[in-house]
């Protein structure tokens, strides 16, 4: 394959998570010192930054503050969940992005998100190419919610789940410590695959695990539910359920809408504070425990303080490995995960993926791996993800906080 | 002081800390040691195992693993709200703690909680004085409250704090992604002290703090709050609120009743998700802005994995000192923390403070730490707390886990 020279662009998008900074920072890494990449240009907000030519210089950044966007959650160039029209409608967008490319001779794109941003990622690349225009289109996954096709698993996922686990073990002893009785409902993101969600039965290999764990994957039912956190109940004076924002009954209803139901019924208890409040309340009054609800919110996704060791350093080198890729010739793939056992020890490579593959397909956990009640994991999950949580962030703390990055936003000249 | 020989009983009371164990632990390690104390009894869920005879030796326990305690969140002994009674009213209990004490030879007696723990502590020892059974009485605090008076701090406020002002970051990150307008209203633990929600104010020191902080101390006015958050969000797209679960208004009724009021006139989005998704909502219906609740709920009191080092440090060594102190002949007290300045730099050093002086008494934070306006916290606050969150943790991680004490709890025998 014939050198390629030219800038690139590096755009994040979809919803934070604690490493998706690792992996622009690797890839923004590599592209400055790859001799092939004229000017590294960050699009600001996503595709928004190009279609609004915001875009800003990298090579303008102090390198020891860049550097910090390795442990910074959230995505520091700003991200965007635009959806690119159908380019056989209208390609007005498509035209505009070559525009900007043309304009500063951008030969590179990598962009990193999720399922959405694989299309993205997909659409502009053939539009490209229809119209003779030589770019290199590189997709750098992320996505707390495990759900890509194809990879073994997905960059941010691993610290999410180690914050679910860690904090399950921590509410497990801070929700025995009276001797009267408690239930304690959790509820954790993902709304079609229950892989944050499942993430939690990794606190019971410390035994400090949850009881009762439910996943979008099997259908909800409210009654068999009862049931269950009674039984655990009555045997043990206390409870921990963790469950999936995205539980839905055997018709398909989100079990959310229930709380909305009821709240539009004015039945005076409805549930603005989510799920986990709403199967609080509910629970509350089938049993007459003491019922806490916990919604996880944002912090799953953004807790970059507890971040795996692992899945930073792999969300890192996803983000290089793609610049060296399409410097290579490489174009139109995902930059994934290919998992091996080497020494009787977890290994993971960097491995590459059709992105026609991998845009709008959601990935499940395996009804195999849930055990046959429904309301738990079995050992082949403990084993897919525990190597996913392992090691400790190196984040920086200064004063007892962390030190998280703040770019100068340079904008971008053509050279 | 003669040299007094017996039995020891440790007990924890009161909802957890992050570092309560740390204390008792301290105290536990330096009776084991200690050459007058015959044998450790630990009480089960406070004052309740000692009413119940549910007591273990501490010296059956393996050191190894007892160690673990140290960084272990919740009370490992177990806990409890037991109030007791008015001695003059009813002394059924205290008679039975006499009699519990004489079975075991009970010569020394440290519980480890808050104000209602340092009442306990005072009654007991009020109670044994004067039926002439000699027993030192010691008062070991904790609170994530913050509120005891007379120590500069407690033990569990710099690790919730630490967690606070960290979490924080982590959602101004995450809250600025998208170049949409975002509103986020988060809620900390404090019913009438606002020291927890002013913590949030050290996540400022890294340019990452929320733009307004409410804090029990000053009488909440709704119009103002929007009027505030209006002035913020207008101007900058964004808006980071931070309240304490106990703010009021001027006629002291708790902001959170006006949510169960909602709910009880079937208004339809009545807030059972507490204070944060109750204030979310009012502030979106008055804005259109995207608005999320988040809750710190029970994570900020046992986030063990990012408690203070500084805070763990202190918490043992008030529980080393209270069992030193009390061999030493000193009883009726409560061991607090006296703050200095050495070579320019925080010092803390364990000093003894009257119970009589500590019970049921609540410390506040100063009026001048506080804006004028009643939105935020001024550089006192940031002076005093800061040292408080250094240092990170030592906890032991195993599986990418962190390790948690698991005792054996066998039960006392009478030597």
């Amino acid at each position: 394959m014939a050198e390629l020279k030219g800038a690139c662009v590096i755009g994040q998008s979809g919803g934070p998570t604690s490493v998706i900074n690792a992996s622009a920072y690797g890839a923004i890494k590599a592209a400055l010192e790859n001799p092939s990449i004229t000017q590294v240009l960050g699009a600001l907000n996503g595709i928004r930054g190009v279609l609004d030519d915001r875009l800003i210089d990298m090579s303008k950044e102090d390198p020891a503050e860049l550097a910090l966007m390795k442990h910074t959650p959230s995505s520091a160039l700003g991200s965007c969940r635009y959806k690119l029209k159908n380019p056989d409608i209208d390609d007005s967008d498509y035209m505009r992005i070559l525009e900007i490319f043309q304009k500063y001779n951008v030969r590179y794109f990598f962009y990193n998100g999720g399922n959405d941003s694989m299309d993205t990622c997909n659409k502009i690349s053939k539009f490209l190419l229809a119209h003779g225009y030589e770019c290199r289109v590189m997709g750098i996954p992320k996505t707390i919610d495990n759900d890509l096709t194809g990879t073994d698993h997905c960059p941010g996922y691993g610290s999410a789940a180690k914050y679910i686990a860690t904090s399950v073990m921590e509410i497990y002893h801070d929700a025995r410590v009276y001797d009267t009785g408690m239930i304690t409902i959790i509820e954790a993101m993902g709304r079609n695959a229950g892989w944050l969600t499942a993430s939690a039965a990794l606190a019971s290999c410390k035994g400090n695990g949850p009881d009762l764990i439910y996943l979008p994957e099997v259908p909800f039912d409210m009654d068999k539910f009862h049931a269950e956190i009674k039984a655990v109940y009555e045997a043990n004076g206390k409870c921990i359920v963790v469950v999936s924002e995205g539980i839905r009954d055997k018709d398909g209803k989100y079990i959310t809408e229930y709380a909305g139901d009821k709240a539009k019924d004015g039945f005076g208890h409805a549930a603005l504070g989510g799920l986990a409040a709403f199967l609080a309340n509910e629970v509350k009054q089938k049993t007459g425990a003491k019922v806490r609800g916990i919604e996880f919110s944002l912090l799953q996704r953004c807790a970059a303080h507890i971040a795996s060791k692992t899945d930073i350093e792999e969300s890192f080198s996803a983000g290089g490995m793609a610049v060296k890729w399409a410097a290579e010739g490489v174009t139109d793939k995902m930059v994934g995960f290919e998992r091996s056992t080497v020494n009787g020890k977890y290994h993971c490579e960097c491995k590459l993926f059709d992105l026609d593959s991998v845009a709008n397909t959601e990935k499940k956990v395996p009804r195999e791996w849930i055990n046959e009640q429904g309301n738990g994991l079995k050992q082949p999950f403990i084993d897919y993800a525990l190597p996913l949580i392992q090691g400790q962030t190196d984040l920086l703390i200064e004063d007892g906080l962390p030190k998280f990055v703040t770019l100068r936003k340079i904008k971008a000249t053509q050279l």
